[in-house]
């Protein structure tokens, strides 16, 4: 069976000790009672109700999936029971804005209940998850009136949402989208199209469900600039605000995919169903960046929900699975193997795990601490944070699925031929990780945003400024004996990064297909010097702790350890990104020659 | 729908214009009937079998998996009917002696059979290819009463064999292994035990199934010094050599796995089953070697066939799917977005695949020619190339396997969101090629046996031979002007294995963990490294036939281009695994922390 025990110890070092989170919340007037009991609170009850209610659930998700009965869509056993319970404890409503039934919780606080629920059961996670989005693309951008009906249900739990955007012939290129809205007498638009792929688009759990829909006014421009943002809610609401009128869309199939069988990915057919524009005319895309930046933060928390997952299964099968003996002697004399914890290769994939699932901790935590930062900040220090929240979502999103994966697998890998089977959970936990990859934009389409839009095309402002953020941290650290080497490389990396920021810059102002040629392996390379800030920073108070105290002298010192581990284990791999990434686009694209002959 | 064409040309290249392996074989007395005519004539009927009968059963066979009912198997519908074509055709008897009615052919010639038939539809070509296993075993270690009965039956295709090597609390560690042998009157031995993981282990697809078990005498030493070796038949062959009683096993279940749902997993009891020794007593294992060998280069071909399906399938939607204009303008300006095989990012992945599939052609022919040499040769020669065999079986098992994940995965992200769909065949792609890297030995299994066994414990000698015609090679072509720039990498890549070698040995000497530290990255190295010195082979190669002509200038210059893009995005993986590999055994163990707290 798996088995799973959320990482409060962890969070707690991340929100308090690295980022002082807690005490900062403290001294606002907005968020002066978010204080460390609270957010222990918060975290040990969702522990709880992760350990105890989702993650039995998880591995029945997987077998019995969803089913699609005439437009109706059944949740697996026991999900709908699950959700009643997570509203039943407000759950839905730690973020949104108490003027509609929030609890208005800074993400700092919120984030660890999204890492808990998804790690335990990443696809029943996907129901509520997509709730956030909407609600945070109807706080950005609604009317007053769609806030007081929509909000308020969305809040309370009562109603789920989703987010509509793919069409059978586009995904990346939202600029071909075809779902059209045509303007009704009574201010309200008739939406006709098909959108596919839409996760949690029909289900048993909520009583209404409010889609977020992409689609294009008769009169739009053609590409990005000609597409609008509409609510178009299951059921059309009554005048008390109550789920009424059934609208005309429906449910036209389910996909059969690879996993997250738990959760109901969509075919979506709107037959001129009323919907109600959201944002201005035209301007839809950018009010779905709410919602896609949100989607793509809850993409890099899967990414780290199952290599929490993975680390946590394959630590407990190598303490007890046996066999063979360690070359340096048998470590286990009384047993007629020894532990596979024990030999090297099997720790490094244990450590590799535990450096993944860690650092993403680091780097999440400090992405919503920013984003609550902004959330307070005006003007130019507004405008900074959220260029680095910028710079940093992408590198997220990619990295901390594509290490998940690596993590998935490699704790696969440690259980050898069981590990294919599916009564230990770890195939199911790299079949559900695969998808994280995929969609709220591969990693090839984050790794174009880093590049291009967020680096290049700002002349790499936002880059510069959090390397000003690291370099600060080295010098202020340059003296403190343990943290030294880890220092260096640091620097040296970081400076590095710069270098190559401008020479891959070079380049594309001759070839902009270079952007195109580098800018995967450049995310994979951003993604490792940013874990590396993060252990470099967790080094820092480890030792510090340790010199003062006892106190959980085995935790600090394990974080300075696996620290090592990732500076001379993980980092590494930026030189051979270097390399590929600065080899040019001439080996992948050359007029003159056709490789796939 | 899944499609697949077999790679007749790539072959031809690699066997006649690399290996010249037929102008080898028509040179000698025992396979003089070996011609290149005859290899295009058997890949061409192949490619047919395969393409045709097989390709369209593997969804089928995923979909509809194996039905367990009372002890007996059903397989997937059609493949019943497939394995009889199979044996109308006479392919099972391509490689036995004539003495038992097979055709001993070279398994140069053999092999692309493998990689035709497994590429089309993995789970079933794995029922005739445990039988190889089972031919070359009775083969090398049967008696000639044996022969006459199981091997003329396997070669006829009536019978099927199976591998019978680990129990619930022993895999890798065979030492461990309880089934029992009892010695019975009559000569034969009492089988009782429970063995897990056995591929096709029960099946409706032949008369017999043969299998080859490991199991212990009452008096056999502890650990893998008391294994020995049985013929197990399902039926009892009677006087006349045909199926007859049934015998004390069966199958107690299928195993529910990730993938390769079309091959039946079987847990199979022995209930004092009639089984008859082969080989010496005690030395089970030494015979079993035979077996694992051959399985292993299956399974080297099975990380070959996931690329090369995967590389074709992704290919093709590519070329077709439109979405996103280039970055240096539109390639299909009367779409509405160009096709995205135009995207730099895209055809990196794509020629990732292609160097992957075509290198690991070029590796595992090499290997079979090696194989048949060596079956003619003798004396010192004969113990010359086993040792390049030994030093090669390891690598190419675990690099062809993890870099047949590695595409498969790619050719899935091509895919975009679709590629998590059951629809196109790409995500049955990645679960079937995920048992790759665990069965026949793991990846760190393979790489202990690489750094430990076949390197260091021989002081080098058969990796300092195999450097030896590398160097060779390189010394014959550095003044040929296309192939110069390779030369001077492969053999400065050459140098430095040897020297990482030398390194890890003598910390090896103060510390044997440093194997196991270092293994898995040693193992990854030296793959990239074989490959670039094929692809600088295949460099020399076509750059001379382009001078020499026009034919097949397509052929040629990709196959140039691909060994370009080898060189500088794939093989500079070396630097960061070098620096990895000797980071040293204390960061991933230290007795003074536990790291895993």
């Amino acid at each position: 069976m798996a088995q799973y025990k959320a990482p409060l110890r962890d969070l707690q070092f991340v929100r308090d000790e690295m980022l002082n989170a807690t005490a900062f919340f403290e001294n606002t007037e907005l968020w002066s009672e978010a204080t460390s009991e609270l957010a222990e609170a918060i975290n040990t009850e969702c522990a709880k109700f992760s350990e105890e209610t989702l993650l039995p659930l998880n591995a029945i998700g997987d077998t019995q999936g969803c089913t699609w009965n005439d437009g109706d869509v059944t949740t697996p056993a026991g999900f709908k029971e699950a959700f009643a319970q997570y509203v039943e404890g407000g759950w839905p409503s730690m973020e949104g804005s108490p003027d509609y039934g929030g609890q208005n919780l800074p993400k700092t606080l919120t984030l660890p209940v999204n890492e808990f629920i998804g790690t335990a059961n990443w696809s029943w996670s996907m129901y509520p998850g997509l709730s956030q989005g909407a609600i945070h693309t109807i706080t950005d951008h609604g009317t007053e009136d769609q806030k007081q009906v929509y909000l308020t249900k969305l809040i309370e739990g009562a109603w789920t949402g989703t987010m509509c955007l793919t069409e059978p012939h586009c995904g990346s290129d939202l600029g071909l989208l075809r779902t059209k809205a045509e303007p009704q007498a009574d201010g309200s638009y008739a939406i006709t199209g098909t959108k596919i792929f839409i996760s949690s688009g029909e289900h048993d759990m909520s009583g209404n469900i409010v889609h977020i829909v992409l689609a294009r006014l008769p009169d739009a421009p053609a590409g990005t600039k000609g597409i609008s943002l509409f609510i178009v809610p299951k059921f059309l609401p009554n005048d008390s605000g109550e789920a009424s009128q059934r609208n005309d869309l429906s449910c036209g199939s389910l996909e059969e995919k690879m996993g997250i069988h738990g959760n109901a990915t969509c075919v979506m057919n709107f037959d001129g169903a009323k919907g109600f524009l959201i944002g201005p005319e035209n301007r839809g895309l950018n009010c779905m960046f709410t919602f896609m930046n949100t989607a793509r933060i809850g993409t890099a928390i899967q990414g780290l929900a199952h290599t929490e997952f993975s680390y946590q299964n394959s630590l407990a099968y190598a303490e007890e699975r046996l066999q063979m003996r360690s070359m340096s002697g048998p470590k286990n004399p009384n047993g007629n193997a020894d532990p596979i914890i024990i030999h090297p290769d099997v720790r490094r994939m244990l450590l590799t795990q535990k450096a993944f699932a860690e650092g993403g901790r680091m780097l999440i935590t400090y992405i919503a601490f920013i984003s609550d930062q902004m959330h307070l900040a005006e003007g130019e220090e507004k405008a900074h944070l959220d260029d680095r929240l910028g710079l940093l979502t992408p590198i997220a999103k990619a990295f901390m699925t594509e290490v998940g994966f690596e993590s998935a697998n490699l704790g696969m890998q440690i259980f050898g031929g069981h590990g294919f089977i599916k009564e230990w959970g770890l195939e199911q936990n790299v079949r559900d990780c695969r998808i994280s990859m995929l969609y709220e934009g591969t990693t090839g389409i984050q790794s174009l945003d880093l590049l291009g839009r967020k680096i290049l095309a700002t002349q790499g402002k936002p880059l510069t400024s959090f390397m000003t953020e690291i370099n600060e941290f080295c010098l202020a650290h340059q003296d403190q004996e343990a943290v030294k080497p880890y220092i260096e490389t640091l620097k040296a990396k970081v400076k590095e990064w710069g270098e190559i920021t401008f020479e891959i810059g070079g380049k594309a102002l001759n070839n902009p297909e270079e952007i195109n040629a580098a800018c995967v392996d450049y995310l994979m390379y951003s993604g490792y010097v940013c874990y590396a800030y993060f252990w470099a920073k967790a080094v820092a108070i480890a030792s510090d702790n340790l010199s003062a105290s006892d106190n959980d002298k085995d935790f600090y010192e394990a974080k300075i350890y696996t620290a090592q581990y990732f500076y001379e284990r993980l980092l590494p791999r930026t030189e051979s990104l270097k390399t590929t990434m600065l080899s040019g686009v001439e080996n992948v694209l050359n007029e003159k020659v056709n490789p796939f002959v």
